[in-house]
């Protein structure tokens, strides 16, 4: 084990490789990056740093944290109906890092890139006294005009989702707790899933062509399902009814909202979902089903707009669910 | 004093009326913005986060701290010949800041954004375990294929700095040390001055048509001098070549350099200066420096570019100067 000895090493030895495919990197030789859309198109921009203890656990694999800092940034680029094309990477350490550790992050880091379709193509590196933080900021293309948005869900919209709902909570939680690791009512492989999600999501790119020609709103749900519906329908200034019992669960997930009470609202709660959430007009509502299955995205409508105020969820009985918090606030 | 309590609120609050100019920002509503450079323009994009403890102290002014993190990413826009038009801005706080401390921060904000000419256009809010970081990514517009690189200087080029060197290491320095603010040979005006030049550094972005049509190469200095030329010399492929004596100071710092010997050389490697340098060549040498006087920023030949590799710097008897180290390197 040997720890870098100078930023120009850990940038040309390690981060370079990842930019060479994109001519406005400059092979990370310049401070700046040259960065254009292509005629037609806008940028759609977005930084969302992940910083361990927060995020992350500082022992998770340095491939992992590598792939989740660039894959959370994705995820808002999917929802925004975006093609990825570059990042720029902040990167702050509480000490130099191992030549290892360093060259195991950029392997996670390029086998997100490869997946999600962009290029490294600048950024930063510090020591400070805090935690491992990785500040990534995402570039994606967009038709002139048509990023899909937040605050324009419409009454009589019925909303979306992508995938399941809760894995990653689930996966989160068992790799903390003893009981959940034990004796939950699932087998190795729905474990192993779980846990998946929470570690290398994968943004719901595919849902791209979808969005774009039937969503009258979206965004990706990082805080928890019930916190970012809340803010979509306040955003847009309408109100949110879910049905609970629709909401998409994996075959691990049922089975432990099945046994576990707690769980029947905690998947709503839970947050790093990496799902999309939309808002599709009902006359709209076959086509995009329609190409969400093209591309062999699951997508389930669990509620609709309306019009007033706040997020309502219903059990199978009509009932009212009550939760004791929406989701992530860092300030709440 | 009251902390704030979420998330939203200290968006919408405090940080989305520094967003109103700029259609893309969305209000800050959006998860994302949509950035688009003018037609026969490419965006310069650049991410450098400022860390409290690193970059600034924890006690320094919300204001100040404000200014200087907007101000040292602009600077680096400066040196590429573009025009600042947009920032993100990602905050991971220790702990949720007081109403009052976000708003004096927010002022800071919008008085460099005026300044600069740029709007804040999204990003992201955190609780981490670590000090106070600030993460800005600037956007800015030089025509297409025109951003000045850092990696061009040839040999022959003639080695200039914008403004005067070593006033913000000296401010720093008298922050800290009772002896500088006791004994140092300087007036209440200058030592002032020396303290604003680390608080609130400007970015030479008046010398953007200067650099455009003459300079071979630029970068803003902010790790020292000397490390930065280095930096310059070695990706460019050429040595550099430096007389101390031409380096240009401010009246302050001159009576300082004057009267305590350490500090001759450690102006040139003290950092955040936040000036430009850039290679020019001889034949338009004359024309870079007439556009400078026309934009009233002070421009100085401190050397020249050669064949070979490495920095080296002579004091005025042509004897070579022996430098500890040459500026900052978090990881050296």
């Amino acid at each position: 084990m040997s720890a870098i000895t100078s930023e120009t090493s850990l940038v040309q030895e390690f981060l370079a490789p990842l930019a060479v495919a994109e001519p406005g990197a400059f092979g990370l030789l310049d401070d700046c990056a040259a960065l254009t859309p292509r005629p037609g198109m806008d940028w759609v921009v977005k930084t969302d740093p992940v910083i361990a203890g927060v995020h992350f656990f500082p022992n998770d694999k340095p491939g992992d944290i590598g792939w989740k800092a660039l894959a959370v940034n994705v995820s808002d680029l999917a929802a925004k109906g975006a093609i990825p094309r570059a990042y720029l990477l902040a990167l702050s350490f509480p000490t130099a890092p191992e030549r290892e550790w360093m060259s195991a992050f950029a392997e996670g880091l390029r086998a997100a890139q490869t997946a999600f379709g962009c290029h490294l193509v600048g950024g930063d590196t510090d020591k400070s006294t805090g935690p491992l933080s990785i500040g990534v900021t995402v570039f994606g293309e967009v038709p002139t005009g048509r990023m899909v948005r937040r605050a324009t869900a419409r009454v009589g919209d019925i909303v979306y989702v992508s995938g399941s709902i809760g894995d990653s909570a689930l996966g989160l939680h068992a790799r903390t707790n003893g009981f959940a690791r034990k004796f939950w009512p699932i087998d190795t492989e729905e474990r192993a899933y779980l846990n998946l999600r929470y570690l290398r999501p994968v943004p719901r790119l595919e849902l791209r062509q979808a969005l774009l020609a039937h969503a009258s709103a979206a965004m990706d749900i990082s805080d928890g399902l019930a916190k970012d519906l809340e803010r979509m329908a306040s955003a847009s200034g309408v109100a949110a009814h879910v049905r609970l019992a629709d909401v998409p669960l994996s075959s691990g997930a049922a089975k432990i909202v099945a046994s576990i009470a707690e769980w029947q609202t905690k998947v709503v709660t839970g947050g790093d979902d990496y799902e999309i959430l939309c808002a599709v007009p009902p006359s709209r509502a076959a086509g995009f089903e329609r190409d969400a299955v093209a591309s062999k995205m699951r997508v389930t409508a669990i509620g609709t707009f309306a019009a007033g105020a706040g997020l309502s969820i219903v059990d199978p009985s009509g009932a009212v669910v009550v939760l004791d918090r929406t989701g992530w606030d860092h300030f709440g």
